[in-house]
This record gives structure tokens, sequence and C-alpha cells, in this order.
């Protein structure tokens, strides 16, 4: 079922060599070389899933799967196995591929609700194939996603269609506030819990519960999880101010453009800086605003500020991940927290 | 869990008085008073499950979930269920609420790739709500479809998802014959499998599996549900033709209008009406050159064959439910097919 050479994992591999320009890992254990075999068998599983009689949505699916995912939240679920000894590993690749195959599903729908150009560098599938043929090749992938998770027992169901159910609530909420200047921190703290760390949160969940945890540690990998996530949409929220195109693979502004509540945007909103109100607040700025906007919002202490609310939640995960019995894994899991908040992309 | 007074089921209660004026039932078996406690039930579930701490997308669903559905799906679940003695009703009444959630996720995802104003005689919600709601609501039906479904062992998961994977299959195959005048029979036969038979397909096999009966019997189910569904999307192409739009709900020459290549067009076009083939050819054909080709294809013979092809697939699910174990359910079977065959909405 599973390929018999492992060691083949082109694209985190050379992830892995960008961040470590970047970033010195403390205590060696780099946690895409950890699960390396691992995350190997999920590009697999991934690949298989996505194989339909209709090649369009092959094809669409595979645009996206593989048009240069991190691989992060399969990487997290494998890692909060593999750190609790779990053993029968087609499990937690089943799991891992669930939860990445979800994902996708959302970004494809969310291109379409954007109306994204672009997507990890390239050009998004909603520009490519259109409204129609996206929405329904991210229909196929979240009913792939659940054909993976059906595999297990209610429990996970149930968790991961919670964290669905989370993700679809985190959408709404999020247009609630859409263009809305009167959006709170806590505000964008509910949405980013539902929208982005519940996917982190189950992911870790079930993979410290598929390995043969307690409910009590199965808890406190959920924690991690979802404060992992936290972090990583925060430094996402960054980069899309003071990134680099090159290196992100799309243009940054587009939550201005798009009108989506990030956190500096929020912060620089408090802070009353009125270019960014303005574009914040009316569709169809002119883009010299959009980019006056993103200057002030660069050069505000907002970043400083979600940078150091992301420190926040980072060192709420590595307490967990402090917590838990010493390995390579558990250091993967540390490291992973760091990575993720010192990256570029 | 669920409501002490099962007896209240206004709307299918008012269906079959519709129904009933149109149809002189054989054997006397009404199939909506044989199950209208379990169907009590599903509306109840139906309600239950589509409860969302954010209201937009329980208002969504349950704009469509309660616009005055036939629940012709479940019926058909619950009737296989009850034909074989099945005893555990909630079973029976959480795949029936899966597949009533799944089916509803479609038509959501429908009316944006169609661009539908109306749906069921009212606005449709894509109209009311806008594509970024419909559409996340549409996701939200589709988890909590698969929520229902992922209680139940591994085979009743892989059926559910074998069914709506051919859901987006049929969907992404018609839009190849979307105003393609070329589009044959058999063609055809293959979208309606897919896109409408699976989900009834689906509802019979894993009614009758979890009622407890052999594989054998399971599969002789499955095809009365696939022989029903394609008699059933017949009937709705017909209707679509020849039906009156207040009985519909909508207007008629949908199909027409969005260039899908239903049966009656498919007829028409091989008889070789220029009219027919303009109309469905060329997209924003003129409204007087729509009412024309609906005209020639309700005067030419495409109706009758239509009518001919619907009564040999709802002949082949008779035979199934012929061959079932005699009772009142058995003869509900029966008289479904009757109904579905003879109905005008």
């Amino acid at each position: 079922m599973y390929p018999k050479n492992k060691g083949k994992v082109t694209r985190p591999a050379l992830l892995t060599e960008v961040v470590r320009k970047m970033v010195s890992l403390k205590g060696g254990a780099d946690p895409f070389v950890c699960v390396a075999e691992e995350l190997a068998l999920v590009e697999h599983s991934l690949n298989r899933a996505i194989r339909s009689q209709e090649c369009t949505l092959t094809e669409i699916a595979s645009h996206l799967i593989n048009g240069g995912g991190k691989r992060i939240r399969p990487m997290v679920t494998l890692l909060a196995f593999k750190v609790f000894g779990g053993k029968r590993i087609e499990d937690a690749v089943d799991i891992a591929t669930a939860i990445e195959l979800i994902h996708t599903a959302t970004l494809l729908h969310d291109d379409i609700i954007d109306g994204a150009e672009t997507r990890r560098g390239k050009e998004s599938a909603y520009k490519k194939y259109g409204l129609k043929n996206t929405l329904v090749a991210g229909d196929f992938l979240f009913i792939k996603g659940f054909e993976f998770a059906g595999k297990f027992d209610e429990i996970v169901v149930q968790w991961t269609a919670d964290a669905c159910a989370h993700l679809t609530e985190g959408e709404i909420l999020q247009g609630h506030f859409s263009r809305n200047a009167d959006v709170a921190v806590e505000d964008y703290l509910k949405i980013v819990e539902r929208k982005t760390a519940s996917l982190f949160q189950t992911g870790a969940r079930v993979g410290t519960y598929l390995a043969g945890a307690g409910p009590s540690v199965v808890e406190e990998m959920a924690q991690y999880g979802l404060n992992f996530g936290i972090a990583f949409q925060i430094i996402d929220d960054i980069l899309d101010v003071v990134g680099h195109r090159e290196l992100l693979g799309k243009p940054t502004g587009i939550d201005l453009r798009d009108g989506n509540p990030s956190i500096p945007i929020i912060l620089a909103l408090k802070e009353g800086h009125p270019a960014v109100w303005e574009a914040f607040q009316y569709p169809f700025a002119a883009e010299e605003k959009i980019q006056e906007a993103i200057r002030v919002i660069g050069q505000s202490s907002a970043i400083e500020k979600a940078r150091s609310l992301s420190q926040s939640y980072a060192e709420r995960a590595l307490q967990s991940a402090k917590r838990l019995p010493p390995s390579r894994y558990q250091k993967g899991l540390e490291n992973l927290v760091q990575l993720i908040v010192e990256r570029e992309f």
C-alpha cells in the first residue's frame, strides 16, 4: 500500500534547507527530519486520495496538493503520534492525510470567496479552472478527507467534524468583521481559534489519541495544537504586511485588499492611523492607498505587538511541549514552535 | 433525544394529500404514512444538526432544510430499513439525516454554480445570502452529513463517501456536456447515475445493511435505489419542460437556460429541431427563443420517449421491490415508484 522507497521527501527537505538558513535549531532535532519517512507516506497517501475517474477533479486537487504546501498540520499530527510511541503508523498517516485534505478543501473554497488570483506563488485554482470546477473540487477534497477520518472510531470522527464545523464558523465570523473597524483583538482570537487553530488542535489531539495516550495527555497536546495554531496564524498575518513576495509566493497586503481583519490591521487601527482605517474600510481603495497603509502598519508598533502576541501563544505551546516525555520527537515539537514563529514564509 | 409527539408531520402529510389527488395507490400502502413517525424523527434530527454558534449558518441551512423538500431520500432509506425489520430506529434516522444533509449541501452549491435565483418556490439561498455565505453553509451541511454517517462502521462511511465522490464527478461530467449538442443518452445516464441516483442507491443500501440484511439483499436494494433514482431524475427533467410553475415552485426551462443536458433536450436534439439546438447551444439566448424551444420540445416525441425511459427504470425498481418480503413497507416501496413517475412536482 505504501511506497518502498521512503527516503525521498523533496519538498519538505527543500523547505528544511530554507528554514535552516534562518533559524538555528536548539537541541538539533529538526522536526522535518524526525518524521521525514512518515511525511513521505502522507505525500503518497494524498496523491492516492485525489485520484478520480474525472481527471478534472484530480488535476485541480493536484494543482494545490502538489503546489508547495508546508505540511505543517500533518507534521504536528505525526509528531504528536510519535512522541507517545504510536506504533500503527498507517493510522497516523491516515489522519494526517485527512487533515491536509480538509485544509486544502478550505483553501480552494477560500480562493473563491476572496477571488484570489494567486496561491503559493502560482495562479490560483479559482483563476485557472473557474468557480464551478474549483467549488466542486473543494467538495471532493472535503469528502476524501472525511473518508480518511471516517475509518476511525466515533470520537475521532466527532473531533474531526467539530474542527470542520469550527472552520466554517470561523469563516462566517470573519465575514462579520470584514472591513469593520470595530473589530477587537478578542474577536480576532475567536476567528483564528476556529479558522486556523482548530485543525492543528485536532491533528495534535487525534495523533496523541491514536498513539494510545490517556485523556489528560490528549488534552494537553490539543492545547499545544491550539496555541501553536494561533501563533502560526499571527505570523502569517504579520508576513502579509512585512514579508517578501518571492518567499511568500504571493503579494503582500492581501488582508488589507480583501478587508480581512488581520491582527496587524486591528492593532494599527487601535493606534488610530487614518490611512489604515481608510484602506481597510473601503473596498476598491486605490493601489497607492493600500501601499501607503501597508507602509504605515509596517512602521507602526502593530508589528511588534503582534509578534509579542504570537510569542505569548508560542510560549504556551512550548510549555506543553516541555512537559512531554523526552525524545527527539519531543525536541521536534519544541523546535517546530521556534521555526514557525521565526519563519519568513 | 427524540420528541415525544411523533404524530405531527405537517409537510409530508400535505405532500401526500396533493399526490393522492393525482395517483390512486395500488394496495393502499402509502409510503409517506408507512414511515410518518420515522420521518418526523428525521425532521427533528435535521433541525438539531444545523444548529451552530454562528446563526448565519443555521439560518441559511434552515432556509433550505425547512424549505419544502420532498424528503424522498430519507423515505427510501427508512423504508429499506423497515422492510427488513430493522429495530434500532435511531440508526435509520441518523443515516437518513446524513443523506438529506449531504443532498441539501449539494443544492446550496448547485445554486451557486447555476446562479439560481429560486429554489422550491422561494428566493434561493445564493440570491438571498450571497456567494460566500452560501458556499460556507454548503460546506457546513456536508460536514454535518458526514458527522452523522461517521457514527457507523467503516463500510457505511466508505459507501457514503463513494456516493459523495460520485456526486462531484457527476457535476464535473455534466459540466463537460454543458451546451454541448454532441451529448448522448449514455452520457446522460452516466451523469444521472452519479449526480442523482448514487444518493438514493446509498440510502437504500445502508438502510438495508443497518437492518441486518445479508450482502445479496443489500445489493438488490442498492439496485432498487439506483433505478429509482434514475427514474426520479428523468421525471424531474420532463417537469422542467412540461411542468407547472406553481406546483414546481420554480420556473420551467431552467435546464435549457443553464445549458444542462437534460434528457428531453438530448432526445429533441437527436430529432433535429433547430430551435432547440440554438437555445441549448448559445448562452444568453433571448427569452422568446427559449420559450419557442420549450414549446418545440414539449410537442416533440422527446417527452414521450423520456417518459418511456423513466418507466423502464421504474420497472426495474419495481421488480426489485416485488422480490422483497411482503409487508406494508414492501408495498410502500412499490407505491413510491408509482408516485414518483406519476408526480407533477
